[in-house]
């Protein structure tokens, strides 16, 4: 089983996931897991994987495109009971929730940036279906999408995808971002994201693309090298009110956004994460979902994990003229 | 210039450090920097780093043991104005602090586990002496200490060393302790850390070492699998009240935990930091200064960056037990 432990100094909780298999001798020697030769991310290898939850097939064809299934090592079980429970001093609660795996292709070696714009938009359709499913429970608290491309960015299967995992708990770097806009929104009554982008796009000087929908920057304070961040101009809370004409822009901003990576940067490893707002939270008026874009160019180390700072060595007006030049 | 940018709506500082030399186009190809020939490091290539502020000989020697320089290449200048500027729409302040470097050994691979007692005696004196020093300075909020070990916890001189960073902010991370201590400290009219201590030494299965002045243990909440937390039994808020029988009893329990590392996991890649109390506030009754030992065995991904919760694997019983095991 696993479970929610809350540090009682900070509070802050962590996921202790006994679940996932990982015994103290497995550590001694890091073993290279990822030379299996069968990938069951891959197509004709369907039956290696959980029952999906959620298919989206290719245009005129059987054969499926995207495809969602539960984590078969999930960090967090069934959605159960989320009592706060004691262990002597301290407390805990049972890692109850959700942990789904979002197949973005069939094919081994096609990465996000090679899918054509259709194909991305089921993908960022497949994301809008299975909030819209899970918000309808009612102990959940958050619904957090991302993606992790690349060993050094987290990720142990080299095929495309990207991973659901729903908590009983808001979590903390969302509840502070949730806050700092409500704070924003009670001394000034407009949404702090709606006025980012308003002087991102007079200042220019920080903004990548742009379209009819859609806006990719470099944020102001960027904690890492080529931090991107892509924001509806629309003004809507929760990822799963997107409409139709939204995820066609939202996909064609994304795919040219990969493309410049692709080009400066070599396709990098990164870390893709869906800010969306909290479940049953009257937020609308002041949060504005987004996606960041990390890539892992730098290591986090002693200075970041003791102080919380980030030291960033390119600053953002920088990296976004550099992307822009790259543009072919 | 480096400075310090505010997030606008998580109010999280992030220091954009243009100083250290990344440019854009650096990152195209991930260089192995570490192929230098001559370590500025080793003994007898002194006048490749900026003269030191601070030498330890080896007892009855004329040779250095250990040396403090400034960094070459700082995250942050010389102490200067820290006023919080505007730019447009958002906030920044100068990058001003200090940014210093711990050369523990003049012996290119001597490993901390290796030093004897005494040399990490050494160590640790330095530590204190740099505290000492630092704290003088009105416009410091903070000497945060760190050493990280292997590549892949972000050493990119492979020659042991360890980092003073001295901010003119309290971090973020460390506000959160302090304030959490406080609000215990406020609730119970005791200081939260010395009840950890008493709690752990009663309940065992999450201990490591003990001595006369100090316990290592796995913490409850580890966040890593194979977190250690050393701590002192006295109470004592700030690092630089540790007094000559405490150093000596720390240097133990420190290279007796490293042993343990090394046995048990072949001396993996690892962060250490240094929590004392921030400077010029009142916090001796309620902090209580430690080490945090954190090996870097799985990746932060983007889990863990959008929600600020950690995944940990490994159970810290299973961590604490196996370490025990393992010891020769």
């Amino acid at each position: 089983m696993s479970e929610f432990r809350k540090d009682i100094v900070t509070e802050q909780w962590v996921i202790i996931a006994s679940e996932r298999g990982k015994r103290p001798s497995d550590y001694s020697v890091i073993i290279e897991k990822n030379k299996q030769k069968v990938c069951p991310f891959c197509t004709g290898f369907e039956n290696l994987t959980p029952a999906p939850v959620y298919t989206i097939n290719i245009p005129g064809s059987n054969s499926w495109q995207v495809r969602v299934v539960p984590n078969k090592y999930p960090a967090l079980q069934e959605i159960g009971d989320s009592a706060i429970l004691k262990e002597g001093f301290y407390h805990f609660m049972q890692g109850s929730g959700k942990h789904e795996v979002i197949i973005e292709t069939g094919k081994h070696s096609e990465r996000m940036v090679d899918f054509s714009k259709e194909h991305l938009e089921n993908v960022l359709r497949a994301y809008k279906d299975r909030h819209i499913e899970l918000q309808r429970h009612k102990n959940l608290k958050y619904i957090l999408i991302f993606k992790n491309h690349g060993r050094e960015a987290g990720a142990t299967i080299e095929h495309s995808h990207s991973q659901l995992i729903a908590t009983p708990i808001v979590p903390i770097s969302v509840k502070n971002k949730v806050l700092g806009a409500e704070r924003f929104f009670n001394k000034q009554k407009k949404c702090v994201f709606c006025e980012i982008l308003a002087s991102e796009l007079e200042e220019e000087k920080r903004v990548i693309l742009e379209n009819d929908e859609f806006v990719s920057y470099a944020p102001y304070a960027s904690r890492v090298p080529f931090e991107i961040c892509i924001m509806p101009k629309k003004h809507q809370d929760d990822y799963s009110l997107i409409d139709e004409s939204q995820i066609v822009k939202l996909a064609d901003i994304l795919k040219q956004t990969l493309v410049y990576f692709d080009n400066a940067l070599n396709y990098p490893p990164f870390n893709l994460i869906l800010h969306t707002a909290p479940l049953h939270e009257n937020s609308a008026g002041y949060y504005h979902w987004h996606i960041e874009i990390m890539p892992k160019l730098t290591t986090l180390a002693g200075f970041e994990l003791g102080s919380g700072f980030f030291i960033n060595p390119t600053p953002p007006e920088e990296a976004a003229h550099f992307l822009r030049k790259k543009a072919v």
